[in-house]
């Protein structure tokens, strides 16, 4: 498997992009893009869990449910995220839709919509139509190799919000018998406490050729192992979509069970880093932190406790603050409601390049030097390790640090 | 039912309390406390749900197992929450209420424990010891009423960690034989999103005569409607302890069915007063938000919607930036886990002088004007209803808004 320079939704063949300024963001920004396939996609989808569920995240659901097997287009939007806006929201989703196939010559149910951005305000449909409109005329020229990488990465600026940072890239794996494909995604994050509340999209493209259910038993796969470990299970925005399009223009088709597991471990590597990437853009973050809880009786308990510290505002502050004040940590694990002994518990923290420093071992604290966990503390990046001696369950999620005023009153309480 | 001008857990008959500086907190601020009463009194606690638990909760449930008739003490002190701290923790919580119990005359199995402040680090047993003694020789002077009423104040401050003021109210109630009691409180609180992280410590107080068993339920009742209500249901920190002493000192009993409902709503009365200066001086707090839910299934999943609003970082940057972006209290709401149908849903914000605004009628925004609606949300205190049609389900839950530089970030989002 293969970074791709600055790759991203364009990297795999047959699959180009188209970023205007619709005029949703303020001067002229890129708010409004295409991802656009010149051949028929499968396509995988996964959707926020919330029970407020966007327009576009129903007409989505609705055009899938009719064709998952002749995708063409994404059209997205920034700035508004037709939420909470009734009827008149969906009419208005669809009416985009429509918009979008007349300009890119294709039917409707091969289009699909994705929106981000403030909630209860309907459309302004005299800009997405113009928007839509320009948008479509600019992929009627043909484009040159550079300018399709290019737009690529275009869209992936359109469709930020908060984010500081368009958040984008591509890999190359090499299946077994030989043939080549690519995969390449963008997404938008942001938010402080991520996808939980802020809405969290992502587009991912690939030129090999899966059929539909295994496509979304892939992706089902690579979510929850990379979108679903920056997030509280079931704690999702209205808007919340991962979409993946498959168009077999590589001519390499994955359906043996060696290719199967090859390009689901691609997958799930560029879900990992898009997620990675926005954990990283996190409002506000100055820290990126892996928590890693062991010793849970099951996977899921491990999650559920791994989650509960890194959505601890707490923690959060006291990783902002450089202050090593592992109690809030034990406290948060002990909040999640899964049953465990306090007096199994151990901690660590550690680095990358050099040896966990141990805090607690069996619920009493160990004779650690202060100096030595403020180190560790002190990073850009760290990790986290707690065992609560229950059972064999493991999960890993990744957070980052709440910083600014917040933290003035929290980091500095021990001090 | 009349408020105690200025009163405390001093006000009920035979109770005194003293404060000192243990040297716990700097600048010889008071950081230790004892409320002692002169005869026996039956106790009744609600202690935290965390699984990770201090020392002193530990000790006390122990010692309330043994005698809840025959309490004579709590010991409280800030700055050391005494968590974390295994075996080391356990044998100085014991040494300290031996070492009050010896102060003060009477046995352990007498005294009660009140720790909060920074977890795992062990209490400095030393400035303990010398506070203990200090507070036992203060008592041993006989004190006029105006004293013992200025020691109850000073022990609410005593126990003060980020909060910025002393919390403290007494009641007088008349029951039906015509016999008057008295209830008093005290509380401490703080922490930016409440009881769920940050310790919640309470101490309430009353000369009535009532029996150990009614006094427990009595007590689950006021802190159902009380506390519970600023907290996330189980989310509770290392310490929180709410301990009711009840003396008979008055000569007044509480046995029958009247006398119980009435004594049961003053001391619900007390507790949510307690609670609700508990919201109003959340860490960085300006503003006082009630959150109402009504129309769901059960009042369990009204309370579990309304909390998962109350707590959430979008809808209180919302409250404190005065920006009524009122999706993210819809988007809130539906990922608390609690089925409902969108198109069901109604919202109302309100102001306790003037009609409520409806913003959302069965799912689609209202015509209302937006100056009207920012009107409310800048004020320092109003109300959020949300109606979600499932049901007969309601609760009621008094949440603040999260201020200063997240806010910066996300107050302003829409503009």
């Amino acid at each position: 498997m293969n970074n791709i320079v600055n790759g991203s939704v364009t990297s795999p063949a047959g699959f180009t992009a188209v970023a205007v300024p619709a005029g949703l963001k303020k001067e002229d920004q890129l708010d409004l893009a295409f991802v656009v396939s010149e051949r028929d996609c499968a396509c995988a989808a996964v959707f926020t869990t919330n029970q407020v569920v966007a327009a576009p995240v129903i007409v989505d659901r609705e055009t899938l449910a009719m064709n998952n097997t002749a995708v063409r287009a994404i059209v997205a939007n920034a700035k508004n995220a037709n939420a909470c806006t009734g009827e008149p929201g969906l009419v208005n989703a669809r009416e985009t839709q429509r918009l979008t196939a007349v300009a890119l010559g294709i039917r409707p149910d091969q289009v699909l919509l994705l929106s981000t951005g403030v909630i209860g305000v309907q459309l302004p449909m005299d800009k997405i139509r113009a928007g839509v409109e320009t948008a479509g005329e600019i992929l009627q020229h043909k484009e040159a190799k550079e300018q399709r990488e290019e737009r690529g990465r275009e869209a992936a600026r359109a469709i930020m919000t908060t984010d500081t940072r368009p958040k984008h890239l591509a890999v190359a794996v090499e299946l077994p018998g030989g043939g080549l494909v690519t995969i390449g995604g963008m997404a938008k994050g942001a938010g402080m406490i991520h996808p939980n509340i802020a809405t969290m999209l992502a587009v991912i493209t690939t030129d090999a050729r899966i059929a539909p259910d295994m496509l979304q038993t892939m992706l089902g796969t690579a979510v929850h192992h990379s979108f679903n470990r920056i997030s509280v299970d079931g704690d999702t925005s209205t808007n919340d979509t991962v979409l993946l399009l498959a168009n077999g223009a590589s001519g390499t088709a994955v359906a043996d069970e060696q290719s199967y597991t090859l390009f689901t471990e691609a997958l799930t590597f560029v879900c990992t880093e898009l997620a990675k990437m926005i954990v990283k853009d996190g409002e506000g973050a100055t820290k990126f932190v892996e928590i890693q809880v062991t010793g849970a009786a099951t996977d899921a308990e491990a999650h559920t406790i791994a989650n509960t510290i890194a959505t601890s505002p707490l923690v959060k502050t006291a990783f902002a603050g450089s202050d090593p004040n592992w109690g809030r940590i034990l406290a948060a694990a002990g909040r999640a409601g899964i049953p465990f002994d306090q007096n199994q518990t151990s901690l660590w923290i550690g680095i990358p390049s050099a040896e966990r420093l141990q805090l607690v071992a069996q619920g009493t604290p160990t004779d650690y030097q202060e100096v030595d966990a403020a180190h560790v503390f002190a990073q850009p990046e760290f990790q986290v390790k707690l065992q609560v001696g229950m059972g064999m369950g493991t999960a890993v999620v990744w957070t980052c640090d709440l910083s600014h005023e917040y933290v003035s009153i929290n980091a500095d309480y021990r001090t």
